[in-house]
């Protein structure tokens, strides 16, 4: 039991600049870090509910916040959900057994979503290497393909907004305006993007918008947001129809998809709530930080044979580089494919996968100049440190 | 954007003695509130993930600690979830569009969650006014009822081991060997039992144990327990069988009704990781508990009019009562039924919900001696102050 005992228990990147793919967007905000103490006993927000349902509590005011992100997400309406993953079983939770055209670039709970749904899954194609772009017009060239194939349309439209693998932004705008000529309801997954930039789904024609608080609202996990409009309310909120044959009873109110009552009921939303401010103000400083990202590429691909994969010039802080020679050095080093996470660490950086040296990611979201530059300097002083060239 | 500032989100039980019914077991132990800050941010347990998948980190020691949960319920494998929410949906998702058999006593959440999963649901009666007990030998009434009613036998049972409304303690063992007689999978909701009580499903015979972190672990929400052994983890623990049909893409680790990866990364998991050994230690004086809360009955019905409903003795520590003197009281009282959460509140108890007195429940979990006797005489000093009678 000794190794369960909290002096045992410290964060591997205690101390470090973190720059793992998933994790920068989440870091808590000062204010967060505030209510932690506070709001930590398992059910704590529930201690005034009349209304059995989290987000209709008034104190703390839940209630509120669903209704002021709704708003800020340019939506009708919004739930609280067990992730960005549970937001979208949900969504497809509507679509039992239907059809999902999604981008072949979607996280992986895109797919088991649709899985779990019994949904038939198509795949819009992207671009293959080195860009590896989703182009809008492929939508509906993948509606006219299922229609082809199964005699109908999709029931249900996918865009992962931002990729993880690349962290190419997808013109959502464009593939918007071709579900609405379609009248295919249009999920877009924010998870790396409301929350650090401004989306507006009335704009973007978004049936529902999809996000996730651990991941880019600077709340604790597990929280997502599940937005939509008036029109799709009612079937993905449904409430609760079953009555106890014996008992008679009924749980008019509880909406099934979310549980009953989403599983939020805590410090996901005490901290998502305490940060939201916050975020507000930080999603109009989004070009400061592309210009960050773009800054630091240009230092990365100083190294010899760095190479950014993915679209150029980026439009986001996550990134992914092919890099060589660090493959290279792995093959001759003793400590093979782990050298590279190991150098970084002795530099105070953390977050390249350990292991990787052919390819790895990083994001830079929310790195002050300085930081940004010790992460610079630590690749290239590596990479000199094996006799890897590098440009002044 | 003030109302979310943390100088306005206090606690409203801040201070107070919190018998609230769902609050006693989800109080974090020291040892989890010490790995509070160290955990925060977002995904913070994935720092050093190379498997995909939270349950098989070593790293923070997840995996081990899904051995030794499993192990100190007396099962075979364990999996973490969005609380016992998201438990019973997942063993129900491995039984879609069948038959289940349930207590008529179950959390909304037994009936929401196969709803969800389009299940056709019985109830096993219970015996009513004043006790409700669930006697074990209707199931293998409901069993045959089910079997009179549609052809066949119910896919699964369930049994909520200890309700939400009496805290009735029901015979799990005996519920147990009549499903192992008519070979239908036993699940256990230990919503209310495990962590705080010892639990072995072998002993049960359970198929399947559900356990919730944040109501009887001392865990932040959400966080449940999903316990099962060999001969269904494959069906309830299934992996991802799609493969993208333009990319080729497959998720073959990822279990689907975990969301591929279930959504406890960060404090839910490492508060429970850090209150463990405690919890492991603390069942080991369950009966100190039942004592403490049949000394509060019995003090509790000193008071004139104030009856216990559910089973006598108590076995456990949720406890519901009627109260037609309070009752009366309020109907006279300018601040109606809210008069006695205030005059509760003066005294420093918080929980009993706003606008009770017909009938409240409270959760004495934990309290100290000097504190039970406290909430005691709270309860007596207000029938005192409205002339109601209370023995010596």
């Amino acid at each position: 039991m000794n190794r369960y005992s909290p002096n045992n228990l410290k964060r591997p990147s205690k101390g470090l600049i973190n720059i793992h793919p998933i994790q920068r967007g989440g870091i808590l905000t000062e204010e967060a870090r505030k209510v932690l103490i506070e709001w930590a006993d398992g059910y704590s927000v529930c201690d005034v509910c009349l209304e059995g349902r989290v987000d209709l509590l008034k104190n703390p005011p839940v209630d509120a916040l669903k209704q002021d992100i709704a708003e800020f997400l340019g939506m009708d309406t919004a739930r609280f959900t067990a992730g960005a993953r549970h937001a979208k079983f949900a969504v497809m939770a509507g679509f039992h057994g239907g059809i999902v055209v999604l981008d072949s670039l979607a996280h992986y709970t895109s797919y088991t979503a649709a899985e779990l749904n019994d949904m038939k899954i198509y795949e819009v194609p992207n671009s293959g290497y080195p860009d590896f772009r989703i182009d809008a017009e492929m939508y509906a060239e993948t509606f006219e393909r299922v229609k082809e194939d199964t005699g109908r349309y999709p029931d249900l439209a996918l865009l992962t907004h931002v990729d993880y693998r690349y962290g190419n932004l997808a013109d959502a705008e464009k593939v918007g305006r071709i579900c609405e000529e379609y009248g295919i309801p249009f999920v877009l997954n924010t998870a790396y993007s409301s929350g650090v930039m401004e989306i507006n789904g009335k704009k973007l024609r978004a049936a529902f918008i999809v996000a996730s608080g651990h991941k880019s609202w600077s709340a604790t996990a597990p929280i997502g947001i599940l937005a939509t409009n008036y029109e799709f309310s009612d079937i993905i909120f449904r409430t609760s129809k079953v009555r106890g044959e014996w008992s008679g009873r009924a749980f008019t109110k509880k909406e099934i998809a979310m549980f009953g009552c989403s599983p939020v009921f805590g410090l996901p939303v005490m901290t998502l709530m305490a940060s939201f401010p916050r975020v507000v103000e930080r999603v109009r400083h989004w070009d400061d930080e592309i210009e960050k990202a773009r800054w630091f590429v240009k230092e990365m691909e100083k190294i010899e044979g760095v190479q950014l994969i993915g679209e150029r010039p980026k439009n986001h802080t996550l990134m992914h580089f092919e890099s060589p020679a660090f493959h290279s050095i792995a093959k001759k080093h003793k400590k093979r494919g782990y050298f590279l996470y190991h150098e970084l660490k002795k530099r105070g950086v953390f977050g390249v996968q350990a292991g990787m040296t052919k390819n790895f990611k990083v994001n830079i979201y929310g790195l002050s100049r300085e930081e940004l530059g010790k992460v610079a300097d630590a690749f290239k002083d590596i990479a000199e440190k094996y006799g890897v060239e590098v440009e002044d």
